[in-house]
C-alpha cells in the first residue's frame, strides 16, 4: 500500500496515523482537518506526509488506496454523499461511525459496496477515551481492541482480505463480521446503554466529593461519563430505538434486583448474584 | 508493635498479614482461620508466625495489641460479642465490614470505644477485587486506597495516632474519618449501587458473546459483577434503606435521560451530558 488518507485527526484520526507510521504500514500518510493548526502540527511532527483542507480534499482523495473517515457519524454521511465520486479507482474506504443504520439502507438489499469507481467498507474500531483530541492520540490506541467490520455481498474478497491484514497489524486482536442491524443493536446494549448508565449514575452523585468514598467501582463505573457530549448525542439520537429497548430492559433488571432487596428475599437475592457472576465469567 | 492478631484469611486478612510483613510493621502476625489448610500455606509461606483454630482464638487474642477482623459483617458483629472479653488491654480492635450500622448503634450517643479492656476502632479499607481467597491476596493490594475511620467521642486520641500510622503504613494515601450514619449513607452510593448496576447489566445480557462487540466500556461496567454473592447479599440487605434511596434516584436519573432521548430533545441531551462531564471532571 502506498498511500493512506485520513479524513478528520482527532482522537481516532491521529491514532490511525500513528499507528500506521510507526508501524510502517504504508509510504504516505495524507490527512485532512478543519483545523489547520493540527494539520501542521501532525506534519511537523513527522506524523503524516501532507495535510489538506477540507477544500482541497478531492485532490487528497483521488491519490489515496485506502481512505479512513474519522468523522462524527453525520459527518461521515455527508462527507460520503459529497464526495463519492472523488476517490481513486479501486481504492478502499471506510469508516469509524458507532451507528451504522444511517449509512447502510435498512433492508442492505439494495446495498452495493461501490462508491463511485471505490469499494465502501463500513468498519467500526471499538476504540475509545474520555480524553479527545489530537493530543491523546496514540500509536497503541488500537493494541488488543475489537474491530467490527459491514462488508457487502458484493464487497471483492481481495479487498476484504487486505483491509482486514491491515487492521490486524495496526494492532487490533479481532475483527467481527456483521450486518449495519446488528451492529447497531449489539452496539446500542456495550457502549451506548453503558455511557446512559455511567452518566445517570454521575447525574445522581449527591457531590463531586464523593470519591474520598470510593474503592474503585463508582471510578471505573463512570470514567466513561468524561463524556464527549456533542458526538454521545449524535450516537444516541442516530441509535434510539435500539438504545431505549436496551434500557428497559435494563430498567427490569434493576427493578426486579430492587425488589428482592426491598422485600429482602435473600435466597432469591444469592441466587440471583451467583447466577450474574456465573454469566459474567464465561464472557471473559 | 509486637503483635498483630488477624482474624480470617481471606482476600483482605492475608492482603493485611502480607503487607505487614513484607513492610516490616511488626514483630509476630498471628491469624485465625476456619481453614487449616490456609493457615499452614500461610505459615509455610512465612506470612504469618503462628495459626490459630476459631476454637483457640481466644489464646491468641490476648496477645495482640492489634487485632484486624476481617470476616463478613454479621460474622463481625458476632466475633466481637463473643470474644469481648478475650483481647489484651489496651488492645486496638478493628473492622473491615462494609456496613457500620448493624455494629455500631444507631444513636451512637452510648457508643464507646471501650469494648472489653481494648478500644474498637471501626474501619473500612476502600479495596476489593473480583476475586476472593487467600491466593489472591497481596502486600501492595491497599496501595493508593481510601481507608475510612469510625472513631468514637472517647477513643484515645493516642490509639487513634498509632493506627492511623499503620494505615498509611499500609500502603493506603487517605483516611476519612466518619460516622456509622453517613459511612453507610455513602457507601451504599459508591459501592453498592455500583454493584447492583453492574450485576442488572449482566442480568440483562442477551447472550454471553456480547463481549464480541466489546471495546472497554461494558468490560470495565461489570467488572464486578464477578461478585461474592454471599458477601454482597449480606451487605445489601444489612443497607437496605440507603441503598433502595439511592437506586431510586438512579432510576430516576435513567428515566430522565430515557426520556430526553425518546423525545430526541437535542439541546437538553447535550446539556445533560456536558453537566455529567464536567462534575465527573471535578471528582478526579
Amino acid at each position: 500500500m502506498k498511500t493512506v488518507g485520513i479524513v478528520g485527526l482527532g482522537l481516532m484520526g491521529a491514532s490511525f496515523a500513528k499507528a500506521l507510521k510507526e508501524k510502517k504500514l504504508c509510504e504516505k500518510i495524507f490527512a485532512c482537518d478543519i483545523n489547520a493548526t493540527v494539520l501542521e502540527k501532525a506534519k511537523n511532527g513527522n506524523i503524516i506526509t501532507e495535510g489538506f483542507i477540507p477544500e482541497n480534499v478531492d485532490a487528497m482523495l483521488e491519490k489515496c488506496q485506502i481512505v479512513f473517515i474519522c468523522l462524527y457519524p453525520g459527518a461521515t454521511k455527508k462527507f460520503l454523499d459529497k464526495h463519492k465520486n472523488s476517490f481513486a479507482s479501486g481504492a478502499i474506504i471506510t469508516d469509524i461511525a458507532g451507528v451504522k443504520s444511517i449509512l447502510i439502507d435498512e433492508s442492505e438489499k439494495l446495498q452495493s459496496a461501490k462508491l463511485g469507481k471505490a469499494f465502501f467498507i463500513p468498519g467500526h474500531p471499538m476504540a475509545g477515551g474520555e480524553k479527545e483530541g489530537f493530543e491523546y492520540s496514540s500509536a497503541n490506541f488500537f493494541n488488543g481492541r475489537n474491530y467490527i467490520l459491514l462488508p457487502f455481498a458484493d464487497t471483492p474478497p481481495e479487498k476484504l482480505h487486505n483491509f482486514e491484514k491491515l487492521i490486524y497489524d495496526l494492532g487490533f486482536k479481532r475483527i467481527i463480521k456483521t450486518s449495519a442491524k446488528n451492529h447497531d443493536h449489539k452496539i446500542a446494549f456495550t457502549s451506548q446503554l453503558c455511557h446512559v448508565i455511567a452518566s445517570g449514575l454521575v447525574q445522581c452523585a449527591e457531590d463531586t466529593n464523593i470519591t474520598e468514598f470510593g474503592g474503585g467501582s463508582f471510578e471505573d463505573l463512570t470514567r466513561i461519563a468524561m463524556i464527549n457530549a456533542p458526538l454521545w448525542t449524535e450516537l444516541f439520537l442516530a441509535n434510539k430505538t435500539n438504545l431505549v429497548y436496551h434500557i428497559e430492559s435494563f430498567e427490569k433488571s434493576l427493578s426486579q434486583l430492587k425488589n428482592l432487596i426491598e422485600t429482602e428475599n435473600e435466597t432469591d437475592l444469592k441466587n440471583y448474584l451467583q447466577n450474574v457472576r456465573e454469566k459474567r465469567i464465561k464472557m471473559i
